[in-house]
């Protein structure tokens, strides 16, 4: 195990255990810009020994431009472990692509995790900015003075006419990708989840489930992303995608509101019932424990658990995940019997 | 609602509340003795003046004789309302067929509950003896002493060959039947239950649900009883069932050891899942309900819960039935949701 995750293990994510605005729906804001070198080959055609020069070139200029703070953390992924590795996908500090490429590919991160670059991803550079709650604009500024600080020492590849290029046309321009990861357990107990995510769908944005495609409404979380980056400025695409949240925001208060009224016993039952497992099972697999934590975290938004942190909840959707667990729970055979244990303490605190 | 009724929803019942020898798996033992008055119709051929004036009589003869005590309660049927019957049925205190009887037929009983004279049922008598635990001797000497306290009173018919004369063939000679109920749920988890029911009922013996044939294993509760009342002393056949129950313990506690030994996490999964959910979910199901309490109640048995007490898990398993709950939860409309909230309120305690 490197030392550097121990260090992240220690850490309560903060854009996950800060408070922040509209955090009964909306659990964090992120905002990520794609960049590369000007005059050097892209990493999907790079051979391994300039992936390794852009690699050390660029996370040399991020600890030189201080972006990141005195204690930012620097991690080779060819360095790291199989389940170090898993504990950053868990995370969500880096992506599957970046864990692929092996030598070359580094992840740079802030001590607290709320800012990083992802260094030959797709891109040269994926700086990305986390927020708790609903902030796309403030994770947009933090974003913004990261890319101008790196620009102080990198030459990014810009054209006059299409802006920012990359790797795959669909980021070219702004090389923005600003996303909200929403809690919508109304709109999925109310049955309206299935058109909310096509009416989204037709305005050009993507939703996706927690850890990326393929991963449905798990925990009844939700991503929900802009799909285009052209033809319009970084603050026009904030705006046009807060817009969207907003009306979700309503759309999932209306629909509790509406379970309250007419289903109240129902909905009650099922964040009871979330609880009553969370706290006293002793074998929990990750989509159960994913569900329940969804039952338990729209409990703790209507008040019924005042011992409950909203912090801890968010954080458990995290470390339940299996790496984290064999690193947390080490020494328990069954990893189920070791969510269950590790769930039913953090909730007794 | 009867006043009488309301007297005994106050009640402990104490075949269930107090402790007994072998109270973890043996729940309650029971006897009943079938009698006839000499010279008159069975209830099953008399007209209804003819069941009116038995009704007078044995009712006068019970109370004359002191036999249920200077409180004891009598409850003719026809005076009672439809709630008050199905309190006195999910109370174990009255049959089906006494019920159905209406006038003249009447129910006498100790205030305590532990003993009782069902009037007018199959046979003009039916008298019964609850202990809690297993005490299937206690049960026959009191009950034996109570037959004796009748005799006084009362002339019951009784043939030197046959012995008690009775309605029904299957009940001539001791007009005794014994039964304990079992909570049997590490015979159901590890599915040895079925072969265990087929080896009693090779013995003569009748293995049924807690609310008598086709209630199957509701809260994996079982009565067993003895079948045949003819050809041996109420002793002889006592000493045959207790000697059958012991062996069904034995099984039990094997079951549960071996449970505990080789699948230790799904037994307190089990276990701590019904006490999540009887403590917090707010719909409950009668057959929901019984399934979580006989986990809980294993719970108990394994010390898993110091602060619930046994009686308390004994008492709900009779008290989440339809009529207790109309009358204990009045004024809530669901039935399922008055179930939960009874629950959780006796668990809080």
């Amino acid at each position: 195990m490197n030392k550097a995750i121990n260090r992240l293990l220690r850490n309560r994510v903060s854009f996950l255990t800060d408070t922040g605005p509209g955090e009964d729906i909306v659990i964090s804001s992120r905002v990520r810009l794609a960049r590369n070198l000007a005059g050097r080959v892209f990493p999907v055609a790079a051979d391994q020994s300039e992936l390794e020069k852009i690699g050390a070139t660029v996370a040399a200029a991020v600890r030189d431009s201080g972006a990141l703070g005195d204690d930012a953390l620097t991690l080779p992924v060819n360095l790291l472990g199989e389940d170090d590795c898993e504990i950053l996908f868990e995370r969500r500090l880096v992506s599957r692509d970046l864990l692929a490429r092996g030598l070359g590919a580094v992840l740079c991160c802030r001590a607290d995790e709320s800012a990083g670059v992802m260094v030959n991803e797709e891109d040269h550079l994926r700086i990305q900015s986390m927020q708790p709650g609903f902030q796309l604009r403030e994770a947009w500024e933090k974003i913004d003075k990261l890319d101008s600080l790196l620009m102080t020492k990198l030459d990014f590849a810009f054209d006059e006419k299409y802006g920012f290029l990359t790797s795959c046309p669909t980021n070219v321009g702004t090389g923005m990708r600003a996303s909200v990861m929403l809690h919508l357990p109304g709109l999925v107990m109310s049955n309206q989840i299935q058109s909310a995510i096509q009416a989204v769908s037709k305005l050009h944005l993507a939703v996706r489930g927690i850890f990326g495609e393929g991963t449905d409404n798990r925990g009844n979380l939700f991503q929900i992303s802009n799909q285009s980056t052209l033809g319009e400025s970084e603050l026009q695409i904030l705006a046009r995608l807060e817009s969207v949240i907003r009306q979700m925001i309503a759309h999932e208060k209306n629909a509790r509101r509406l379970l309250l009224e007419k289903e109240q016993f129902a909905l009650l039952d099922q964040v009871g019932r979330s609880y009553g497992l969370l706290r006293h099972a002793y074998r929990l697999s990750v989509d159960e424990a994913l569900n329940l934590l969804s039952g338990l975290r729209l409990g703790v938004d209507l008040g019924m658990f005042s011992s409950v942190d909203i912090g801890t909840v968010n954080e458990l959707f995290i470390s339940i995940n299996p790496a984290h667990l064999r690193k947390l729970a080490a020494g328990e055979e069954d990893i189920d019997v070791a969510r269950a244990k590790l769930v039913r303490e953090r909730l007794k605190k």
